[in-house]
């Protein structure tokens, strides 16, 4: 059994170690929750200082030129887009992810439609996938079809335009092959589109490899873009110019400052713009991004993935016997090749108010309806200690039953 | 004619004056782009500063319930509405005016379609307005028909399902009666949206008054949200539930956090969100808003419509001989009551050069293709002196001729 000495001998030779200082992290919390908002780079409130101050405050209209506002979502697009196996202008970051599932879909309904009418994604998809694909699917006379885990395979037949997928289940953190799916897909004559919320930034991505056809995904989870960060799409060039998507707004334009009353959609992935990009945010999400880039000369994201498998095996390795005793189950797959970056329990009967009395403990993970507890192994700054004493909060929440106060079972907007 | 010293004693008993104090502006710059991108209010640097160390940094996930980020969409969208004629609830801060102009577009389609086939708009709209018309026309198997500035009314017919009209032009700065306009569609039996993009405050709107039916528009012009600023939408409370608009992300969800697979639209304003809410880009709205409601105890819209038309009356009456000895001439109506908050000159040969060769004079105004030259008259900060100068300025440039110099003719991205 791992011991809190073994974990701090870990982390005194733990390369990525020093990435940690990279974040503002409060003190007396473990937070394991970066898989639904990732902590703030302290390089953000300088930069947001500069953009406010001086970009918007002293140059004001003209920094849409001299500051390249009108390039960042392309800038910021491309560093994601090398995180993900993507080239260079295949990859913009632009509106938010559910948005951008609409447009993909839209797009994708409109190229791989015709004698086929389903798209087919999976019943425990994050919910805002399936009500986009259920919206695009009504709007193209097709029907959204579920599959249970497991098997999509038996459900892709000639009548599967689209396979939705997200590569990370947000609840479980069971992660799809996207190479093996995608092959399957395209042989049954679908085109994929894949959401990558919980792995831009978090697990290794190559599109080009698993020649997937569309992705989007999120800013503020692993990328650490802050709080409603904007979300990002990838289309694989071969479809760039076959399909202008529906959000025709003026920022997809060819010309936009010609002013003309007629659409004529940029060729690639600026046309995927509607609006104008939103420069604030944008900032943000551009030092969250760097945070990741800066794993790049201490072995990328091979070496986070690394770090990460090997945070979620100790947490995994610890929780068992604690949850053995106490009605909690891992329920992220423990092959590792098959798991994101976090690990999830269940409790059927308690699993909210389990989480509230954690956090009122100061460790930091969050409860997703209606059983999981999930907790955020993301190597940029998690500690093989913070695992350790994570689990031992743990134990002591359920050895105590404090968990049964009843301030824990009061719930906010959010969960 | 109205002398710089005139302009000085105007400005020392302007009532409105120290609203200029809530502004960074830089020196040796006279701003008269507020219609493009509004200056920045002193408070937000602060209020960043706030939301990114203490809700982000230190309050991490917990900041959607204890900082109410789930709720800032509303209380920012409400403040919004209390400067348009809106109810409480009647009006979100969400995704951008493009894209909400999509939804609007869409849910109008939806309840006002059956035999009515066609969306009338005018040639002049801003490009994007038609743009997303012309989209949501084509999924509708709808026309989008396009009516010269003037002639709307003569198109109004029982084709029409709906009339999408800039209650302000953004060229010329012409401004629709919106209660006349409304009510006309009403009799001919279609639904009515307006983009308030260059409205929001900067004159007088009432939308109940109007009787109107759906309204978007934008945070970054005379509303000061900084660049890129989320747009807004409003929806009349009878149409409310009518119909969910097709963007169904799970933030318009009426229980987003019970993560069922199934959409079930919120009731009201709140099922026209789609992602997650952009909380930095908010924050700075938020401060952008203030800035106009500050007007409040000092007689409100009112008074801020009587400072911009009176600042719009000088700057005409100060260029129209300059104008007429360079070729120059006025295209916003003379009318005060047929105009917004801005003047808009015509150069047709040489205006995108005079506008480079006035902004290198520091004095910032915009040039829109293929012909004007715009000047915003802001009255939250612009001076009778500003006006003075600025045609000062241009009276410089014209009688020079120093606009011919080639750097004056190349273009940037953004014009």
């Amino acid at each position: 059994m791992t011991t809190r000495a073994d974990c701090a001998r870990l982390d005194d030779t733990d390369a990525l170690a020093p990435l940690r200082d990279q974040f503002q992290l409060p003190d007396e919390t473990i937070y394991l929750d970066g898989n639904s908002l990732g902590p703030l780079p302290i390089t953000v409130a300088a930069r947001l200082q500069r953009v406010v101050a001086h970009e918007w405050g002293t140059n004001l209209i003209g920094s849409w030129n001299s500051a390249d506002w009108m390039r960042l979502p392309h800038t910021v697009g491309n560093k994601i887009g090398s995180l993900l196996g993507a080239g260079d202008g295949e990859l913009i970051v632009t509106d938010s992810t559910s948005v951008n599932l609409f447009k993909v879909l839209d797009v994708a309904a409109s190229i791989s439609g015709g004698a086929r009418d389903v798209i087919l994604s999976e019943r425990d998809n994050f919910p805002t996938d399936l009500y986009i694909a259920g919206s695009v699917a009504a709007a193209h006379g097709m029907t959204l079809e579920l599959a249970e885990r497991g098997s999509v395979a038996t459900m892709l037949d000639e009548r599967v335009a689209i396979l939705l997928l997200t590569h990370v289940d947000y609840r479980t953190g069971a992660m799809h092959d996207m190479a093996a799916t995608t092959a399957a897909a395209h042989a049954a004559g679908a085109v994929v589109v894949w959401d990558l919320a919980h792995s831009a930034g978090a697990v290794p991505v190559d599109l080009h490899a698993a020649d997937a056809d569309f992705a989007v995904g999120c800013g503020y989870k692993f990328l650490n873009g802050g709080p409603g960060a904007p979300g990002f799409l990838w289309v694989h060039p071969r479809h760039h110019g076959q399909q202008s998507q529906p959000l025709a707004g003026w920022m997809g334009h060819a010309a936009p400052f010609d002013f003309t009353p007629d659409y004529r959609p940029a060729i690639g992935i600026a046309g995927y713009q509607a609006g104008t990009p939103p420069i604030l945010s944008l900032a943000a999400l551009d030092c969250g991004v760097d945070t990741v880039l800066a794993a790049a000369n201490l072995g990328g994201i091979a070496a986070l993935r690394a770090k990460s498998l090997a945070l979620s095996e100790l947490l995994i390795e610890l929780v068992e016997p604690v949850g053995r005793e106490h009605g909690l189950t891992v329920v992220t797959p423990r092959d590792p090749t098959k798991r994101g970056s976090q690990v999830s329990l269940s409790h059927p009967a308690n699993g909210f108010a389990l989480m509230q009395a954690l956090i009122a403990r100061g460790v930091v993970g969050d409860f997703r309806a209606p059983d999981v507890l999930r907790f955020g192994c993301t190597p940029l700054y998690t500690r093989y200690v913070d695992i350790y004493d994570a689990v031992d909060q743990l134990a002591e929440v359920l050895g105590s039953g404090e968990w049964r106060r009843p301030e824990f079972s009061r719930r906010g907007l959010v969960t």
